[in-house]
């Protein structure tokens, strides 16, 4: 058991075809806030980071993915968040994910304004932001002009940077969404917040 | 959204090769009283589960199993629990199991103490309890006669009362370990604890 020195920022690795990570993306920003410590916000892929560590979605397992629908109910309500199991599942996240990237870049805006966006279309409104149209919508609903930020979601700079993450991110041991980091140790999993907030606030030694 | 009846009973279906299952157990008894819920401690058989249901170990993946022992570690030290990874895991549970079996027809022991204490040798002093000579001492130290339990693992109604006890589980909807069953509401692993808090007390409805 050793101490860690106080930390300044928690890394939370998102994609938004995770439904579990919508539900932390709820939560997050408070826990980090009664520890005092900032949310960086970074995208991945989760279809990248399950092909490199040959990981699988749980929802394969028949039993499973009907527990995981009553699961993510049960957590949306103890959380007191709307949620809606969406009619398209799983998306391709590349386009929204790229958005993200591209988003990132412009610098101009809260860092988790569009994630809660997209987040929110996909998770509570049934929205398929895999489709241009869509995500064009919801990127004018996050105060942002559309058209410059799909332009970039092409070039070839968004699409390495979204790659390096992904890459960066399973380097450091992540095998699932949403990845906590905190420097380099990783909380997976909604379901860890409660261990991340004690870690962040100094009541956790490792 | 429907209200549900005050529980009365908590079914804790629980094997003692599963490390998520040692930490729940170290919990439960609190989490159920805090609700005024009593707990029905319930053997089966995680493998039996996972071949009924295709689901497979967590520590199948390499990236996961890494982060495995790391999160049981750091749940340990949230619960101020101790914790050590035996040098035997998996192990094969039949015997400890079909003894849990055994030990529950005696009826003269609180439900819980043999699951604690076969819980404990294995998951905090290393102690294969697969083996009939180790099962001995645990039994002996849960304050019973070794023998007259270990002989009945060998009798048709006792392994064939596991194997129900592991089919009910599956046919109720469980696919992994530990499984709390509050009526039909499946509530799976050690991190739903807190909801099943919340449900067990009544502030979060289904």
């Amino acid at each position: 058991m050793t101490a860690h020195a106080a930390p300044r920022e928690v890394e939370f690795f998102w994609d938004v075809t995770s439904p579990y990570t919508y539900l932390a993306a709820t939560r997050i920003e408070d826990v980090a806030a009664a520890a005092g410590v900032r949310v960086h916000w970074r995208p991945f892929l989760l279809g990248g980071v399950f092909k490199a560590t040959g990981n699988r979605p749980p929802a394969e397992v028949t039993a499973k993915a009907g527990y995981m629908l009553d699961d993510l109910e049960t957590w949306a309500r103890y959380y007191g968040v709307p949620f809606r199991f969406p009619s398209t599942f799983p998306i391709n996240s590349l386009l929204p994910m790229r958005a993200a990237i591209a988003v990132d870049e412009e610098g101009h805006l809260a860092p988790n304004d569009y994630a809660n966006a997209v987040m929110r279309a996909y998770w509570t409104e049934d929205r398929d932001v895999s489709q241009p149209e869509v995500l064009t919508e919801v990127l004018a609903e996050a105060g942002l002009d559309p058209d410059p930020v799909l332009d970039r979601t092409s070039a070839p700079e968004v699409k390495e940077r979204l790659k390096a993450l992904t890459g960066e991110a399973v380097q450091r041991g992540a095998f699932g969404a949403p990845s906590f980091f905190v420097g380099d140790k990783l909380f997976w999993g909604n379901d860890r917040l409660p261990l991340l907030e004690a870690w962040l606030k100094g009541t956790l030694e490792g």
